[in-house]
């Protein structure tokens, strides 16, 4: 048995996560679980799966009395403790933001399996997981569809070979809304992807286009490819997840069904492809039709100043996560339109100098004043 | 320097194949060359690249005679002895029928890398051909578009993982025209490819979708999965070259524009991908839409014969094999119908009653049996 720690246990990743380990029984035992704030579902999971270790982020003291009423048998442990303990194979980072951060490292440094779905930790300091992970041996196994895909691209295949990624994006909710309905989309419509069922967050990042950007820094870190070879094509039907271009000419896709459950099993099974029978299969006949196209960076500035900070490096792309942090939550709340989200993140990306090649601290020292620096001009938009 | 044999040197896969070699210089020594009747060609090549081992089909001693003038250097030798000699490391199987045969188990029995383009070997021998190369070591590497996508898409993926292999199909040159011309094409509009540039007998093969039943079988024994989890799929387009389905419901495919000199250098160089710039590269963005669909198995019969024969296995591939070539080769010298073409390959396969787990004598003597029972047949119609 796989012993599993699942960080972000109650989101939509950590949920199907459990969903994938429910319909494997045998193979997984689910030995720490951490939540945010939602307590509710927290329970429930612990009382289904009696992990050693539990965590949830908010009135961490009322959930801990909680917990213990109902005599489960967790102690309370933080998330770098899980991520590190001995008695973990496989760390299942599916936290949302910057709360990965910390966790990721631990487990990079204990040489651990690290499954990771967050895509801020890479984005924010993939060039110190990545070392780190090379010095333990621990191995990064992509969560994500879009690096799922590139990942299992690149199975049997030598690094040296690769001449482009190519990942995927369907353009999220509102990329058939006229650019003049832009200003006023409601959180709702924002939420409305045509493919995905996913947090609110990276929804909100789809239809603004900017989750794009962050996976192609993520993309970056994860298969050691600069930049300006990682590009972004437009395909409504979120079929194909993503390609990898060969230097010989030959390009390898990978393709699905829209199902997170499908790439969560591959990275949780990895090396060893499961039969799963809960998702349907793709059937290419009755879909007929796959379409490519140009994204409309034009209308979605975020994509491009996501592209521009994964160029610039250092500090950049903390800057730009915390930003749209802090941006999409104030989206969300109603206080910023969804034209702002942009605006917020452009203007703080402008006003920072980033540090080439920074430790941890700065890393975190750029996303604490991001955060101050968006919230500020939240404060004057709103 | 890899040493190479080039069988069916003059062939529409036999120049790409030299194209390929002439584009990467010091990388493969050409020592052996064998065509059919074209000695004009033959002479070029031979003259380019100096072989040892040179071999004609027909006008043998006329040809002889006439490279001998010329001082070239090479020595007569058969195709058999090519693809056993000591010299040769790799061996090109770019025939076209059943002369293929006799050189590709030499090259199997002696070990050889073979790289394999000729179909027919494999549809009527497959079961004698890997067996062969199971005792020697001998490597089997696919030139087929299809079967290059799909050996591709294992790269790196264990056998067990497989669910199915689907194989893509253009429709050919005839998907579009009504039902009731079929009766009325002419060997002109059959050879009107949509997609391919290749020789006439494949491209027939093509137009009555009976090439991709002789794939599903090449399939078949190429990658060791049995005929009923081979699928065939309409794709106008052919740019996805084939996909394979794996049991975790993820599927692959491999892409790339529509040139044979893709999967022919795919071959020659594996495992490494070498730097190809003579082809334009696949570009999704511009080619906009990529279309799936079921083939259309009632307007073209010789699909589900081909896929029948497989199943059934024994000799009736082989019968199969032979009755297409007798009907196409009568097809295009105008003598019977392109409707015809189904019937007598049906005809001849219901006369047959085939051997299980045949020896090469048996599949050869079926192959006769069926040469003669189709021109009989022919002449009948005609």
């Amino acid at each position: 048995m796989i012993k599993v720690a699942v960080l972000g246990s109650t989101g939509s990743v950590g949920r199907q996560t459990l969903d994938v380990i429910r319909s494997l029984p045998g193979r997984f035992n689910v030995v720490a679980l951490a939540s945010g704030s939602n307590v509710t579902i927290l329970e429930e999971q612990a009382r289904e799966f009696r992990p050693r270790m539990l965590f949830c982020e908010r009135e961490e003291d009322y959930a801990r009395e909680r917990i213990k009423d109902r005599s489960l048998t967790g102690k309370w442990a933080t998330m770098e403790e899980m991520a590190a303990h001995r008695d973990v194979d496989l760390v299942v980072v599916a936290t949302v933001g910057a709360t990965g951060l910390g966790p990721t490292l631990a487990a990079a440094r204990a040489g651990k399996a690290i499954a990771i779905a967050n895509k801020e930790v890479l984005v924010m300091a993939g060039h110190i997981v990545t070392a780190e992970c090379r010095r333990s041996g621990a191995e990064l196994r992509p969560v994500d569809s879009e690096h799922s895909a590139i990942w299992q691209c690149l199975r049997g295949e030598s690094p040296e070979s690769v001449e482009r990624l190519v990942i995927t994006a369907s353009g999220g909710a509102l990329r058939d809304l006229p650019q003049e309905e832009l200003e006023r989309v409601t959180a709702e419509q924002a939420l409305r992807h045509p493919n995905w069922q996913m947090g609110k967050k990276i929804t909100v990042d789809s239809a603004t286009l900017l989750n794009k950007g962050l996976e192609c820094i993520e993309a970056r870190w994860l298969f050691d490819v600069p930049m300006d070879r990682i590009e972004v094509l437009l395909h409504r039907e979120s079929i194909v997840h993503s390609l990898v271009e060969f230097r010989d000419g030959s390009v390898k896709a990978q393709l699905g069904v829209p199902d997170m459950r499908l790439p969560i099993q591959c990275a949780l099974t990895y090396p060893d492809r499961i039969p799963e029978t809960t998702v349907p299969r793709l059937d290419l006949k009755s879909i007929g039709t796959l379409n490519f196209g140009i994204p409309q960076h034009h209308r979605f500035p975020c994509l491009g100043l996501a592209l521009e900070a994964g160029r610039r490096g250092g500090t950049a792309p903390a800057v730009l996560a915390a930003a749209d942090e802090v941006a999409v939550e104030n989206f969300l709340a109603g206080y910023i339109r969804f034209t702002d989200i942009a605006r917020v993140i452009e203007d703080t990306l402008s006003a920072h100098s980033e540090a080439g090649n920074p430790s941890l601290e700065q890393v975190l020292e750029a996303d604490r004043w991001a955060r101050a620096y968006a919230e500020d001009l939240v404060r004057t938009k709103a």
